[in-house]
């Protein structure tokens, strides 16, 4: 039987909250006799062994006053956070979560830092899973370093610079460890829903009018991307852009507003005007509602456990078998054709090993 | 200069009305200096030298009395055709629309259909283009063997079984004579932005949970369909279904209602309902509206390029250039690729030349 | 105290289910310390002094192989009935379902005629409510002169006419009994949202240019109405022609489609097209989701109440509280005003008392 | 025959653009012999005798470099404004459009402000429309107090406080000059279908669970709004509270986001949830597409009508016929039954004359 992966968080977000309470409901359905193959929102049952139940939650670093000091099982629900509590019995790990790094911790000498790294280690974390929120890049370097001292695999959901850092990549390698990253590719998100119609536009030979697209919500990320949102604007529109969609037809809001009664929902309204044989319109209107940490953890399930088989199978570096749920992974898109990603699943799946010791 | 294409129609419905208005707008910008590259809702500016304001008609067959013995010109803008009067000009090509074949006039020895023959052969037609309503097998038999006989390239628009018969397709071939069929891929069509949809729900490893769609609109269509639609039914759903995308779990209603005020506008409404990490649901509306036979005019002009081009080059059968506008092409999709279809349209450049005759 | 409301019901469909189930869930959140002035979905907590748990069921009629013979508890959640299975515990009011009339038995003297009003005697009833399918005039004949000899209170939520025959009127009346019909409003139905939204813009001076709306889901009405729903979308465009906005610019589908998988769930679309200033347009879309029987519970909960409040308190014939969720009531909604209304409710207040019997 | 309504204005932004073209057009179509009863968007073909072509623009006040100086023919056009060109040919009225105030010139006494009293008496205008930006308490004084020097009807669009003012109100009167305001209540708009729609809810037994709206477009309001929105948000809020609809379940963002193609059209989508029978939920999303400034200008036609019909019939003071389009009516909502707001039209009628001067 394959040992559980033990995971180590910086940040106990909503992202955390959905991932913990979701492992549990997934060992609930399968003692219902579910197989693992009919499980809900699952693409892959098993990366390197490792089922989507297969979590030990054992170390987790924070902040906000809700949350340090707090049993991780209390922790985790605290305000802010406001996914739903599922409708299943949670665990209880047994841990405190301490406090996260600030800026002026960032250096590895200081207390704070070698804290992290004890910590790291004397947990026997095989992963810290880093999901801050976006912009801090001096905190995904310093939390890079620590596991990397730690030789604990890291992962970046944010889109901060750790994996395409060639500095990062490289001493990761030298030292073994595993790295993935940067920046989680959602589950369902509006910018692959709307990059397909957009597509499809082109692709059968209309014209592209103009196009738009808003996105709403009420957790913290909708309040802080109200009034921060232009560079996160731009890059969205860009990855919208392909063959014969011009970017300046179309316009992205990222947060155009924070409605607290949705909580962790997030709403998106797209609209694409285009025009067919003789100019005459099409007009497509689509109104898309997801649960938004579900969409984090639907793929977050994916890069911790091909981060862990990696470390289990002792390759380091970069894993390309997490390519396909990245924004950005070391290398670029570019660099990686559907059968290296294929090779990269089966070298996790030969690996697969009892345990993370 | 590369001689027009001379065609001729059986029915005259508003997939005609679109494509003879729609190929005068597009000379009206070029008039005013708009470069073909720029044409709105145009794929290929040119197939075969041909650009798509290089028709001529020359002959049209149809057996609403509002049709019959009119000029053309006049023909094509009654009722119940209600595409909309585009703002251009409009040619007179100063033949009238004849009488066309009825159930009792099938038989190649019919007086009506030895007039259909000559009436191909008299009139220098290239091109027979079939877009009568959807279910008259007898019809696009009769059609396609009057084509035959005139020598004419013959374009199946409609599900009804011509190019798919080996027997007819092996008569074309023998006869040294283009078959483009059966049944056009709409332009923008519901069913390929659902499908691209559901595929991307499995793509992505969420969980289809239930679809449904339905389309609606004030052309004749609707009015037919609302009563005879389970067949339709069944093909489009079937049409739906891909790896992990069961279509026990999708509806579809090809005419939720006619609603006489739409004319040729066609409006689709559709949900998909998804189950994502923790199964937490997402969920997507789509209102899709489009110009209904302007989404077929656009498919139809390169059918009828393709149909003229083969025929100049003495291609006979089969011209892989149409596979990716048809939804069954002679053979089936499977067997074609990309390069084929590349090919395909080479050989039609490469036999680019100035007559139709 | 005041005594239950003895019901019995003639037809045991989703309506019957979503009455039952959810006058228990009322309990509930009584039980739990809810008070009723905040019960969600109720707009009287009291009429006559009955709330809206105050139901004891006491007998049923039905055909259906499902469900006669059964126990209530057990019918009443029997297929093809897919209302929703609350999450309360339902009683078990120990009678059975039995055989209800057809059309051989319509006679006052027939075998059958003569059980139903032995029953509706013997089990006390106090309201007789009758919600079978549309069109069956006959039926809706035959259980109001049950109904009348038994001197049950008589409800009808149908279309068909009941309490609008003059005849029917005066019997109820002569004999003492209340008689509640014709039609039930629903609690929160497309017609009513289209023609305020109608309403809007001839009250703001736009001009109307077309509006549609279109109506589908999973229950056997659905399935009824897609084919024989002209009357009905004929009566539906007439209840939303007002001042200004007329009817040949309205389209009403009533049953776009039967879609299984939408059970209970009704959806209905609607479109508005406007001319404001200059002729621009304004364009309005909507999307409207209910459970279809809560509608219809929601209304006849108080339907229920008006009938035996007004038998306790001994005032036969119509009773005019009813006539604010009645699409037909007698003598037509121009008789009643507001004031009217309200002094219906209160004879109902004063006539508060402990019993039914 | 009646004379024609001389109109200034200060602020030449879409509003007016929308209102010269607008005028036109309905000249056009008179001319074409369309009745006036049948005009688009039209509620009162005739106020006070003037037609809703019977306007002429005779001087003109703003700050905009592509402005000032300019002929108003010209200016009108001019971006940011981008309503759109109607299809009618225009006037030219032969004046330019002159600096307008700034907050230095607020001083009665000052250079500026003796011209604009100067200019509105030499142009002879009845009545002065100020539509300037949001947000510019000091220019609608300012702009009020030169209309009252000149004994020309002021007419405020703007949620700025002038005819509110109990001095400002007075003063007109003594000086017996109409004063119309405050701000205008758009012809169709998001706020008035969100309240009916909530109303609805209420009216109905439904309990409200959440609901939003979003307003997104592409001129200059949505831009300043995007940042500044708060106190407009709170005042829709407010707006859509009533019985039974708690505030605290709703969130209105006034500008989600400025969309630039979208130009002079506004998009709202708004969302309610409720709860009906049972605590079932209902769930109803609207898209609402207009022409922004059309439907200002629809509105504003009606106010200075009635502005110029009052100074022409000797009626100082706020005129009551201006209520319903008004948001803050002097003296408020409440002060005004329908029977005096239909008594305020008739004295209009009554005093019906043939000439402005």
């Amino acid at each position: 039987m394959t040992a559980k992966l033990r995971l180590a968080v910086a940040g106990v977000g909503n992202n955390i909250s959905a991932l913990f309470q979701g492992a549990q409901l997934y060992a609930k359905l399968a003692a219902q006799g579910v197989p693992e193959s009919e499980f809900p929102g699952i693409k892959r049952a098993r990366i390197g062994g490792l089922g989507v139940s297969d979590i030990e939650f054992v170390a987790a670093f924070d902040l906000h006053p809700n949350k340090v000091g707090k049993p991780f099982a209390e922790a985790v629900l605290a305000e802010p956070n406001n996914y739903p509590r599922l409708e299943v019995d949670l665990p209880d790990p047994k841990f405190e979560v301490t406090a996260g790094l600030v800026e002026a911790d960032a250096d590895p000498e200081s207390e704070a830092f070698r804290r992290i790294v004890t910590e790291l280690r004397e947990s026997d974390a095989e992963v810290l899973l880093y999901s801050l929120p976006t912009g801090l890049q001096w905190a995904a370097d310093a939390y890079a370093k620590a596991a990397l001292e730690a030789k604990v695999a890291f992962v970046n959901c944010t889109p901060e610079i750790v994996a395409r850092s060639p500095e990062m990549l490289t001493a990761y390698e030298s030292a073994g460890v595993p790295l993935v990253g940067d920046d989680l590719a959602s589950h369902f998100g509006t910018s692959v829903v709307h990059r397909a119609l957009l597509g499809l536009i082109a692709e059968r030979g209309l014209t592209l009018a103009s196009s738009y697209q808003l996105n709403f919500g009420g957790n913290e990320d909708f309040r802080n991307l109200r009034d921060h949102g232009a560079s996160k604007r731009d890059s969205k529109i860009n990855a919208l852009a392909q063959d014969n969609i011009s970017p300046d037809k179309i316009e992205v809001i990222p947060s155009a507003g924070y409605i607290g009664h949705l909580k962790d929902h997030k709403v998106a309204v797209l609209n694409i005007e285009g025009l067919g044989w003789a100019g005459t319109p099409i007009s497509l209107d689509l109104k898309l509602q997801v649960q938004d940490s579900s969409n984090a953890a639907g793929v977050i399930i994916d890069l911790i456990r091909v981060a862990a088989a990696s470390r289990r199978a002792e390759l380091p570096g970069f894993p390309v078998a997490a390519v396909r749920v990245l924004k950005s992974p070391a290398g670029g898109h570019p660099s990686y054709t559907p059968d290296m990603v294929e090779e990269g699943f089966r070298k996790l799946e030969a690996a697969d090993v009892a345990t993370g010791r």
